[in-house]
C-alpha cells in the first residue's frame, strides 16, 4: 500500500502519520519526491483503515501496490524456489512428473496404476479421493477410504502421493496423509481454505481456476505463504473460452508470464485442459518447450472404464510413449527427466 | 441416467439388469422403443458404478441425462417456488430488495444504512461479515464481529439480514444469524460448502460463479437442494468475458433462461456486475423488466470511504432515485415493490 | 497525440516542432503545464513518424490520446446525436423499431412481412439479401435480386429499408437503393469498407463484433465519422463468451456506457444476440429499459421454413405482443413508440 | 447436406426427389438403410430451399452434414497437403519460418531486415503495406508504395514475400505482387474477400480470428478452396479472453486439432498472440513442439522506433537465438529447418 502526500506536507506531519501506521503494526518507510512524499507500508496492512488515513489533511490518496502478491513475487526473490519432497526437488533441472487416474476407485486399481507410471518414469502419484463434481448425482470419490488406498500405493511404490483437497474440514488429515495437497480450479478462490493451508507445512499445488488470470493466480498462492507456508507449486490447466473443441484452452503463456512474475515453480495438466486423450501428448512436449517444470497427467489402465474423465486419460503404453517423447524436448531445453 | 440396451435383448436380460440396479437403491423404469428399450434411473445413481452396468453384454452404453439437476428443474416442478422469510415472499409478485453496504464496517455505519435503505423501501439488509478479497492484504471484513453489527441493524429496523459464507465451519453460526445465507460467485462450486448447506433449514442465496454457465449454476442449486434445503435464491451478478469497460459482463439473459429452466426465484446484483456505480440504476431497470425477481444493490453512506467496492456503491440518495424508477417499470411489467 | 516535452524545454524550441508537425499537415496546440508542457496533436497523425518526433531531445514520449475516437466522444459533442431517416428520427425521444427477415427470400414473403410489421407499428424493415455465413455451403442470399425486391416492399409501405453489404464494391449500389446501411458483426473491422461508408452521405448501422470492446466499435464509428460520414447508428447485438444456452451474450451494459462515452444513437438486437425466439421479447424489454434508442428484431411469416435463423423469428403475432409490451416499458421510462 | 427419408418411402419417389435436386446442379447419392434411406447432398446445395424438400410427404427432415467444410476435412484428403512457394514446400518435413517487420517502413529498413532474416534462415519474409488498425488515427500503412519496397527485398534476397490484404479491390494486385496473401483475423470472415481469393491461383494464409472457433477458421478455408483455390495455410494467431496479461491467448491446442481435422498446413504466429516481445521464443518452441508446420514472427531492426507493434518485435539478433533453439526442438521432434 503507497500513501501519495500532499506536496509541501510538513516533515513533523509525515512523522506522525508514519508513527500512528507503526503502531498498527505496519512498517512504513518514506520515499522522498521531488513535489511529493509517498509512504511505502508493508505489514499488517490489513489493519488500515483507510478512511482514517484518508482524513488526515495532508494525504492525498491512498493506492494499493501495483501487485497484490510480494511474497510470490519474483522481484523480492530473485532465485527459483526449490521444493523438495521426499528425494524429489520440484523447481529444479529435473521435470517433475506426476501421473494416475482421475479418482482412485480400488486397491488393484490404484497399486496397479502406480507400479505402471512408475515403471514410466513418473516421479509422483496423482489419485483424486474427493472429487469436485458438477452434478450431485455423479461419482464423489471413495473420500477417506480413497486415501487409505493411495497410502497404500505409496507404500508398495515409494512414489509420493498427490491428492487434492476440498474443504477446510480436511486440512488436518490432508496434511498428515498426503505429499502434496491439490487445490483444484473450483477451490482456488476459496480463501478460507488458502489461509488454513497457510498455516501448516506441506507442499501445496494450487491449480488456477477456469476463469482466473495470472495476477489471481498469484495473489492465491500469496494467501498461502503470508500464512507462512511458502511451500506453492502453480499449475496450468486451462482456461474458459468460447472455444468449445476443448474442454477449456490452455494458456501455455502463462509459463513465461509466471516464470517472470513469481519465483514458484510450474507445472501444466494437459489432460484437464483439452479433454481429449490423443491431445495429451503433444500439449505435454508444448509444456516442456515452453519452459514448465513438469506435468501432471492422467493414466488410467482402462479408461473406458474410468469413473470419471475417462475420455481425457491415456493407457500406460500412451503414457510410455510420452515419456519419451517429452524427454527428447527436454534434452532440447536442457532439462532432465 | 438412462442405459441403453442393445437391440433384442430378451426380456429376462433386461429384468435381471433393473433387480440389480434397484438393490442398489435406484428407482428404474423400462422405456420400450422401436428397435430397443432404454432404462431410466433415477434415485442413488451415485451407486451406479458404469464400469459394472456396461460389463453386461446386453448394455449399449450408459448416459448421463441431459439435466444434471432434477429438483431444481422447471420439468418436475411447475409452478414457481416462493420462500417466506419474515413477512416477505421472495419469487412472488412483489420485488425482493436486498441493500446494504459491500462491507459491515461500524455499528453507525449498518445500522444508519440500514434505516436509510428501510427507508427508501428496501425489504432486505445485506452486509459483508466476511470478504473474499483476491488479496490477503486487503481488508477481510469484520468477521464475526460484523455478525453481530448486523444482527443490531435487523434489531433495529426489522429487516432481515443477508451475508456472506465463506467455510463449512460456519454454517452452524450462519444458521443461527442470519435470515438468508449467500454463497458468493468464488464459492458456487465449493461442493463440500453446499452439501453442508443442504443439510440445514436456512435460504441460501447462490450466486453465479464468474465463469460459471447457467446449467452449472442450476446444478450447484441441486447440490443443495439434494441434500434437503429446497430454499435456494438464485442471483446473476455478471460473467467474466473480454470487456473490461466493466468489472463484469452483467447476462441479463439468463433470467428468461432460468425461468424457463427452473421454478427458483432469481435475483440480480448489478452493482457487482458492472463495478461502476452510475451504471446501477439502469442495469436495475433492466433486471426488473427482463423477469427478475428482484435486485441486490450495493449502498453507502459515504462511497468514498467504503473499505471496499466503494466505487460501485450508490448512495441513500441514489437508491431512493433507483426505487422510484424501478416501481414504474415494475409497474409496466405487471411486478411490485 | 499528445508530445511529452521534457521540463524546461525553450519556447522556441517548442515552436520549432510545432511548425515541423503542422508542416506535415497536423493541427498542433501548445498546453503549457505546471512542470512540463504537451503538445496536443490532431488531423493528419498518421503522418507523424514516432521516430522522428522523439529522437528530438525535447521530447520526453509521444502517447497516444486515451481515446482512438474523437468525433464519436461526448466530450466534443455533448448533444445526442439524431439521424433523419424519411420521416423518422433516430436516436430521439421515439424508438426506432426495425423489423423483418432474416433474409429476402420472395417478393411475396418481404412484402407480406413488411405489412405485417407497419401494422404493428415498426418504423423500418430490415432483411438481408446479401448474407454473411459460416459456411459456403449455406443460403447466400439472393444478392441484388433480393435488393430489387426491399425496394418494392418500401413502396407498397413506405417503410425505409436496412440491409447488410458486405464489399467495398456494393457501397455505391447501396447508397442508392437502400436507406440505412448496415455493417455486419463480422465486418466491424472491415476498415477499407468502413473508409468507403465515411465517403458517402447515407445512414451507417454498425453492429458490434463478436468479440469486440465498447472502444473498439467506437473507434469503428470513427472510421466512418473520420470520413466525413457522421450518421452512424451503433447496435449491440451479443458478445462471444463461455456460455453456450444463448448463441452470444447480450451485453446490455454497452448501452449506458455508450451513451456515456458518446453522442451516437445505439439499438439493441436481441433476435442474433440470443438466437432464441422466446427470448427476444423479454430482452427487448430490457433493452428499452436501460436505455436503448430502438431494436432490431427478426419477424418471419413462418419461422419453419425460413432460409437462415428461423429459430430466432418471432412470428408477426409475437411482434405485435412484443410491441405492446415495450410500450409499457417505454412508458414508464418516457420514451414512446 | 442430408436428407433423412420416411421409413417406407417408395423407390420412385426417392427417384422423384433425386432427381429433382439434380436438376438444381447438385449431386445426389442415396445411401440405404436398415429402417430409411438418406440422400447425401453435395454440390450447389445453396441451391436447395429446404421448405421446397421438406415440403415433400416422404421426407422427415433435412441436416446440413455435421461439418460446414469438406474439402478442407481430412476425411476426403488423408494426406497433408503440400504447398510449394518459390523453392519451399510448406506443410512438410521442413517447418516454414516466416519473419520480418510489422509494417513496410522505409527501402532501407525492409531491405536491411530482409537480409537479416534471410541470414538467420528464415524462408519467407513478411511486411504490412495495409495495415488494419483499430484507430483511424494510427499508422495505416504504406499502402501500394509498400507493396512495392517489398518486391524490391525479394529482388535482393530472393526471399518470397507475405503481406495482408485488406479488401476485394486489391486482389487483382496483390496476386501478381506478392508469393503469398495473408488475410488477417479480422478479415477471416470477411466472405466476399475469401470468394475472390478462390478465384485466383496463389496461396492464402489465413489468420484465425480473435474470437473464431476452429470449426469457423475451416470454414472460412473452405470459402477460398470451395472457389477453386485449395493452396490455404493456417495461422494460430491467439483468440480474445479475459486473460490482459498477453494481448491475446495463443491456442495452441488448435494445431493437434486441426491437424486431426485437416490436412491443411498451420502455422503460428507468437508475436501478435502475445503482443510481448519476451515471450516470442518460448512460445515458437512450443509451437514447433505441438506439431506446427512453422512460425511466423516479428523481426525489427529498432523496435523502439517501430511505426507499430514494436512492443511485440524482436531484433535480429534475438531471431537468431530463437532459430538456433526452435532448431532443437524440431530436431527432437523430427522437424527440420
Amino acid at each position: 500500500m503507497v500513501v501519495v502526500l500532499k506536496p509541501k506536507t510538513p516533515n513533523d506531519e509525515i512523522e506522525k502519520i508514519k508513527r500512528k501506521l507503526e503502531d498498527k503494526s505496519m512498517t512504513v518507510s518514506i520515499i522522498p519526491g521531488k513535489d511529493y512524499d509517498l509512504l511505502n507500508i508493508s505489514g499488517e496492512t490489513s489493519n488500515a483503515k483507510t478512511e482514517e488515513i484518508t482524513s488526515n489533511a495532508c494525504v492525498e490518496k491512498v493506492i494499493e501496490t501495483q501487485q497484490g502478491y510480494k511474497l510470490a513475487s519474483r522481484l523480492l526473490h530473485s532465485d527459483n524456489t526449490l521444493i523438495k519432497v521426499g528425494n524429489k526437488v520440484i523447481g529444479g533441472d529435473e521435470l517433475t512428473i506426476i501421473a494416475g487416474p482421475c479418482s482412485v476407485e480400488s486397491k488393484e486399481q490404484i497399486i496397479g496404476i502406480a507400479k505402471e507410471v512408475k515403471n514410466c518414469g513418473a516421479g509422483f502419484l496423482r489419485g483424486g479421493a474427493f472429487k469436485p463434481r458438477t452434478s450431485p448425482y455423479s461419482f464423489q470419490g471413495m473420500r477417506f477410504e480413497g486415501l487409505e488406498l493411495l497410502k497404500m500405493a505409496r507404500e508398495e511404490t515409494g512414489l509420493p502421493i498427490v491428492s487434492e483437497i476440498m474443504s477446510t474440514s480436511m486440512v488436518n488429515r490432508f496434511a498428515e496423509d498426503v505429499d502434496i495437497i491439490q487445490v483444484g480450479a473450483r477451490n482456488m478462490q476459496n480463501f478460507e481454505l488458502l489461509k488454513e493451508l497457510g498455516k501448516i507445512d506441506k507442499p501445496v499445488l494450487l491449480k488456477r481456476g477456469l476463469s482466473s488470470t495470472i495476477e489471481e493466480l498469484l495473489m492465491s498462492a500469496e494467501y498461502i505463504m503470508s500464512g507462512g507456508n511458502s511451500s506453492v507449486i502453480l499449475c496450468e490447466r486451462g482456461i474458459r473460452t468460447f472455444e468449445t473443441y476443448t474442454r477449456n484452452t490452455l494458456d501455455l503463456s502463462a509459463i513465461p508470464a509466471i516464470k517472470r512474475q513469481s519465483h514458484l515453480p510450474i507445472i501444466v495438466d494437459p489432460s484437464h485442459a483439452t479433454g481429449l486423450w490423443w491431445m495429451v501428448e503433444p500439449l505435454a512436449k508444448a509444456a516442456i518447450a515452453v519452459g514448465a517444470d513438469g506435468i501432471m497427467v492422467e493414466v488410467h489402465n482402462n479408461p473406458k472404464l474410468a469413473k470419471c474423465d475417462g475420455q481425457q486419460s491415456i493407457k500406460p503404453e500412451g503414457f510410455k510413449t510420452l515419456m519419451d517423447s517429452i524427454a527428447k524436448v527436454a534434452g532440447a531445453t536442457r532439462k532432465m527427466i
